[in-house]
């Protein structure tokens, strides 16, 4: 378990601290391999400008692990192994929460200045997302 | 070179455009490696809350490539190779920089709700750094 992650009460969720560097020119967050961010990236993407009543996501990976990261602004994260579920506000660009696969995952409240980052472990395929939470269900049972 | 991406007057500088998905819940930017992303990262940082008038970066990579993309907001990226300097206004998400090394770059004019997001295809290494602008003149004539 790297230094300042935490594991909770759903499989595959961790939770992450990025280091902040704040001086008179700002404030920097970051995080690396072997320091706070669990996996060389193939892939990023960012969700922005999304309606307050909306909710995105609803779906687990198969195999591609995630890590999210709220840089401006807030939302809320509902994680779902199948068994416990559980919301993380994500309201400080100083929360990274790594996914494993497997993670049934959705994100609502976005804040109008909301800005999500996703760093995934793979590249996109649509194969590879189970977007089904009956389907979910039953792999995590078998 | 990617498709979608543009080699400027200044060498080691590319700019890629990261793909937009918009609909009714919201807007996705993606970039991932092969399309749009010019390496595997393995540090991130995110510089927010600069002061207008500060200047921010002001140094060369001896071996790290970077890609800056400012998520939200905007700020100026500077960059010089010691030969030309071009100054590009990020004020999209669906801009991407790529840095290769040995670029001398600097960032100014963050608006209040910037957001810039840099990642770096090395771990943080202070030596790795070039700090002092005629060193990195007298590397590049070398």
């Amino acid at each position: 378990m790297p230094t300042g992650a935490g594991e909770g009460p759903v499989r595959g969720v961790m939770v992450h601290r990025l280091a902040r560097h704040h001086d008179l020119r700002g404030d920097l967050y970051s995080a690396e391999v072997g320091g706070g961010l669990p996996f060389e990236p193939l892939r990023l993407f960012v969700v922005r400008d999304v309606p307050s009543h909306d909710v995105r996501g609803q779906h687990a990976h198969r195999t591609v692990h995630q890590f999210l990261v709220c840089l401006a602004g807030e939302c809320t994260l509902a994680v779902d192994d199948g068994r416990q579920r559980l919301e993380i506000r994500l309201d400080s660009p100083a929360i990274g929460v790594h996914l494993e696969p497997m993670v049934w995952a959705a994100q609502q409240g976005f804040s109008p200045d909301a800005v999500l980052l996703v760093l995934a472990s793979g590249r996109y395929d649509a194969d590879e997302y189970i977007r089904d939470y009956r389907e979910f269900l039953a792999l995590v049972e078998a």
